[in-house]
């Protein structure tokens, strides 16, 4: 079944055209003021096996409620690699061309629409996967704008029907404008080089930790230690739990440990993987390639729970399997809305909590050679693209 | 994977040999006693596809801690017919003939051991899914018998341990002997004839209902609508829930409504089954054939929670699906503890809640013609076989 139809099963509809047409009126001031759009320049690729490309574009003009930033850096995410790619076809997520990527963006505030009044000129912000939606739907109003039953506006590759229906373009470039409400404040003492990363890795974790209700004590695992799994393994050792990470690899034992957890297992090592069945109260699994899911849920105490938000296509729970495991739960999260995200950047700063990155230039060849990284596996733990050093 | 691996993977070991002599040896006196074993008459199968002939045998002698209980009724559970025919391999379950069936047992105390406390000679009395446990280990600790460490002794098919390894035989017969620990106090003014199915059909419909904190006003469903099913709607009527019912069958549609259903929706019936996503507060599956969970979980509000009681051996949950549905929660449930079964029953002999049942007589013939039925799925709801006609 297509990702796509399952979201409208759920009654989440993507597109909806009458909503659409009502929105569009509402902002056609903001569409008809082209004379006034904001020149932008990044990184594109024009097809899916392209490398990438300086390319000069333009965004929407700076509404009455928008926020115009400069992007300082941006996160490189691995779903970045899978939409570029149009590996998400099954998913019912299909690329347009040019595609500019990154939804892991930290900038300042350069502009400003005469109603915005979160920010003034000079402010930190970032932006993370999303850029609009409703704010009027169940959804929005229970801070869910993710789920936006009008459709939820992402932030590149998706099409913005509150601005003439152009394709939203990413972080990957010099600047970005956005209603204030999709931008998050990042206070002025934040390591603003390590932020952007918060703003997808940061959220998507912290959500389902706070969701399940974690608490001091608890013993806990992270699956699958990369970009996500580095964030999730800090915010639980800052919880006070006791934390345990599972990976493939010999090479990240030592960054575990340096990271506060109290084991690492090699899910390679047979020795290592026995007998840890009913060990944890709650399990976060960010494992992006196929897996056999229910080995974790079988390490859940009874009354656990397991969040998934790695997005492997073709793994599955047989529920025959999760019956005889009873009472063990598993569920799936994918982001978090708006007021969550903000609450998780407060924190995080507060706490000096960021993710490992390595920066590098903003330039082609280095954003391809990033890339091939990731790709393989091979990055402590994020790269963040220093967007200043665009040329 | 085999269903006894996932059972090991979590802790849960079905027969452990040190423990199991170190039990022997403590029951050796019981074990011994082998001129006090008490005489049985019953029903059983001798092959796979065999039918059903009287069958003569013994049961262990009454121990300081047992009762010994004339049957007077025995319930027919689907599963008894998977045991039977031998139909649970993939799930590490393996057939042993002759097989007397039966989990579903309500009757009468006829004698007890000198330690009994809880039972007189004359009591109501009922006998579920299991028999035996340790009573020592985290799990029996937590009124879980059900996944006891040391191994449960289920009611029939399964080797006591505690019993110099012999076959359990279940309850489509004259008397059962149980310690005082495994039998369930039956009300002396319940509805006796209809208690049997409760300790199956009930208690694994109960459990998870109050497992999900499932609470007055909640917007609820139940897929599948037979013998668990129909004990799941009345619970969830009875607490003030909104209770929608999906089978696939016109023929029940006014049943559900007479027991309190709001709505009745025929999965077969697209129309029906349109405009249902992020409905329900809580959703309890108790399909026994092969479906797609996942247009279930969609149906779930965020928060929601999905139990699953049915048995299907192939069907599966993809776990980016799950990602996509974001925060909805999937558990399984397999029947419940001694103490929450004893709580269930006292609860719904208080409140009338019991299942509807047709009354057969104890005749092997009219035993195949049940199972001939059940099979079919032309039951409404349960059959119980009268085990007072015994010739």
């Amino acid at each position: 079944m297509k990702k796509v139809s399952i979201l409208m099963l759920a009654g989440i509809i993507m597109i909806s055209s009458v909503s659409m047409n009502q929105l569009n009126a509402q902002n056609m001031n903001e569409v008809k003021q082209s004379e006034n759009r904001v020149p932008a320049k990044g990184f594109a690729v024009h097809s899916h096996d392209d490398h990438f490309h300086t390319y000069e574009f333009s965004r929407h003009a700076v509404g009455d409620n928008d926020v115009q930033i400069e992007i300082l850096y941006a996160g490189i995410c691995h779903s970045d690699l899978h939409a570029a790619w149009d590996e998400q076809q099954e998913q019912g997520l299909h690329a347009t061309y040019p595609m500019v990527p990154g939804h892991e963006i930290a900038g300042r505030v350069v502009k400003t629409g005469k109603n915005v009044t979160r920010f003034k000129v000079g402010d930190y912000a970032g932006i993370g996967c999303m850029v609009n939606a409703c704010g009027k739907c169940s959804s929005c109003k229970a801070g869910k704008e993710q789920f936006c039953e009008n459709g939820t506006v992402f932030t590149y590759n998706s099409i913005d029907h509150y601005h003439g229906n152009e394709t939203t373009k990413g972080g990957y470039s010099n600047n970005i404008v956005v209603s204030e409400n999709f931008a998050v404040r990042v206070p002025e003492n934040a390591a603003i080089e390590k932020v952007a990363p918060l703003l997808c890795a940061g959220i998507t974790t912290w959500s389902p930790i706070h969701f399940s209700n974690v608490k001091k004590g608890d013993k806990v695992a992270v699956a699958g230690y990369g970009g996500l799994g580095h964030m999730a393994v800090q915010y639980l050792v800052d919880l006070g739990t006791d934390v345990t990470v599972f990976d493939r690899t010999e090479e990240k034992r030592k960054d575990a440990a340096r990271m506060g957890a109290i084991r690492y297992i090699n899910v390679n090592n047979k020795e290592e993987m026995k007998g840890l069945g009913g060990t944890f109260d709650f399990i976060i699994s960010t494992i992006p390639a196929n897996y056999e899911p229910i080995q974790y849920v079988a390490m859940l105490k009874m009354g656990g729970e397991m969040a998934i938000v790695g997005l492997p296509d073709k793994s599955t729970l047989n529920i025959a399997d999760m019956a005889f495991l009873s009472q063990r739960k598993v569920y799936g999260s994918l982001i978090g809305g708006i007021k969550e995200t903000q609450e998780m950047l407060d924190y995080s700063v507060a706490h000096g909590i960021y993710p490992e990155v390595e920066i590098i230039k903003a330039d082609a060849a280095e954003i391809d050679k990033a890339w091939h990284n990731v790709s393989d596996g091979e990055v402590k733990f994020r790269y963040v693209i220093d967007m200043k050093t665009l040329k």
